[in-house]
């Protein structure tokens, strides 16, 4: 299901295709995250025509709302929302630790509240292999924990154990006919763990591998350390997928580190504030000074918003709260998002790629705020 | 400008066609309102898919942000929001009687405070008339007073004089290039009152003429005594317009009662709320009765969201906040109501327009509750 096209001369990128039951996913690529079966403002012909390839769905939102009655009645998530393209659901495991109330980890699975309606529901790996099964996604994930990255030496450990277990339980349930599971590989920045947590799920045989633990609060080199102390105990010819992440520098910096996918819910979250993501950065299109700036939100882009409408125009519209301009920054920062992940696959094809990413880190200012804004974000994913 | 095709045998419903800078409007039309520059929701592909001719802006929001020198350095309203047909200004008028705080009605216009900031600000019919031109709609109205509808006869009378010599001043400043500028008729439920102002006005030989007064919280029987009040008076070769109408069957009612255009911010309105309108009435998307329902919003209908998405994915997505939800909404009912006049043209140019009105009257079922909103849309057309 996983080709390696072809391996970087120079950092460890990679250039491949994972053939799902809804398609051929390019790699590396980014993933437009659709949590409750919908990229937040874009609808499916303005994510086809930006050249969406796969998009995310998730377990735990999924099956509080709908619910998996509604889902089952439609035939599946792709029926259900419209995509007859690929789509990967996260497993409901980070938003159990970093969303639910009041949780009791059980032997099986967790306890917890809704945070909605504070109801009492349960969900482990039998139960998300379910849910997933019945959302018919191309790729499952399995069931894991994920501690906070601050979290003591001992819930590392446990939450690794706990993770290779339910990994194990995940394996073994029923899937989706043509459904790919990926593992995912825990531990914080603890070298050990992250050995220990990797080689446990490659001797499962999992469909590809998920480095989590990372996006939930870490500072960046962090960040960076924990892919680095995965990346060499995973498999070459199976997909790597960093979960959460990341900036337009930090997609770039971990292709170079040898990761294949990426989902991250800054370019629509950011966008709904005003924020605009282009290759050198990002800004406030809100700010007085784009007020008469007749110019597209990115010199040179082609989505939609920018072949059509003017910062002056947007910047007024998001002043103005019309709902337009929310849904044009949406699209031009997700365009963004999956044209940069087409760039980095062009220049690996052409051998290009290390002078491309030395390039684009070299120019690319990310904003603390941006970077703050992944604390945010995280809860929403 | 106008052509009058064909008078209806057994009603008073008319076929024409406005011609304009920007192109041929056919009427009866319905009119999308943009208050701020922006059909609410919409993007301007959209709207041109689904055959809109012509769409509104408003003096009074435009002007205050983002302000004419911004309209002006993007070259007028057609360019600054790219749409690049036919749009009809409001005068700003209404707003300032409707809208405005404190204000303080004087011989040349109106001082008011900014309904935003609370600013001074003063809008005449030389202002109103000048922004229309920087503005460069294709049709300018001209800047009334709009009383309530139970103020007292004494404020109907003076509303109705000063509409009048104000009209007189609007008529007399200059004009975008090729600009049309519509009177407008006051006069509350009051006969004598309705006949002297659309006298007067067709004294003036404006473009077209607009029934204002309308839509201002009346009963909908006054609504209808209205409009028979000023019709008579209006000139058979110029365009009538209603302002600020209607629901579905308001439009049907006034289209043979002889009226050409209207404008209504309830189909975008009330979309963001969940509710969706057909050709037999109106019904919330959010109940629970749709939760497995997998038709689209109107069996039959032919707008994106009918073509792409169910009742159970929509109610969803309403339910959970996603934009997506109240987009396709707001997509749909707007396609509605000008696929109505679309047939209400059809069956005007096939000679079967009456047979069409009784149908439709008997068909559709307005809520009692849609009637209400047209309390809070007033608000914001």
């Amino acid at each position: 299901m996983f080709e390696l096209l072809k391996t970087d001369a120079q950092t460890k990128a990679r250039l491949g295709r994972l053939t799902t039951k809804h398609g051929v996913v390019d790699t590396p690529v980014f993933m437009s995250v659709g949590t409750q079966g919908s990229v937040k403002a874009i609808d499916p012909r303005e994510l086809i025509e930006m050249g969406t390839q796969i998009i995310l769905g998730n377990t735990y939102h999924l099956n509080i709302r709908p619910g998996m009655e509604i889902i089952k009645a439609a035939g599946g998530l792709h029926n259900f929302i419209n995509w007859q393209k690929p789509i990967l659901t996260d497993s409901g495991g980070f938003q159990v630790f970093s969303l639910a109330k009041i949780r009791k980890v059980k032997t099986h699975g967790v306890e917890f509240r809704s945070h909605l309606d504070g109801s009492k529901l349960f969900l482990g790996p039998k139960e998300s292999m379910e849910i997933q099964r019945i959302l018919g996604s191309d790729v499952a994930m399995v069931f894991d924990e994920c501690p906070a990255h601050d979290a003591p030496a001992r819930d590392q450990r446990n939450a690794v154990e706990r993770t290779i277990r339910w990994a194990k339980e995940c394996r073994e349930q029923p899937r989706a006919e043509g459904q790919l599971v990926f593992g995912i590989c825990q531990g914080g920045s603890n070298p050990e763990l992250r050995e220990q947590c990797a080689k446990a799920l490659v001797a499962m045989e999992f469909d590809g591998y998920a480095i989590g633990g990372v996006s939930v609060g870490e500072p960046e080199p962090e960040m960076m350390k924990a892919v680095e102390l995965a990346e060499p105990h995973l498999p070459a010819h199976k997909a790597r997928y960093a979960m959460g992440l990341g900036t337009p520098a930090q997609m770039v910096e971990l292709v170079a580190r040898g990761v294949d996918m990426f989902d991250c819910v800054l370019p629509t979250r950011v966008a709904r504030n005003g924020t605009a993501f282009t290759r050198k950065g990002q800004y406030g299109l809100k700010g007085g000074a784009y007020k008469a700036d007749f110019r597209p939100i990115e010199e040179g882009c082609e989505c939609f918003a920018c072949k059509h409408f003017t910062r002056a125009y947007l910047r007024h519209l998001l002043n103005v709260n019309e709902i337009v301009g929310l849904r044009m920054v949406s699209l031009h920062n997700t365009h963004m998002y999956v044209k940069l992940m087409e760039d980095v696959r062009a220049t690996l094809a052409a051998g290009t790629f290390a002078d491309f990413y030395r390039e684009f880190i070299a120019n690319f200012v990310p904003s603390k705020k941006i970077l703050s804004e992944r604390e945010v974000a995280k809860l929403e994913r």
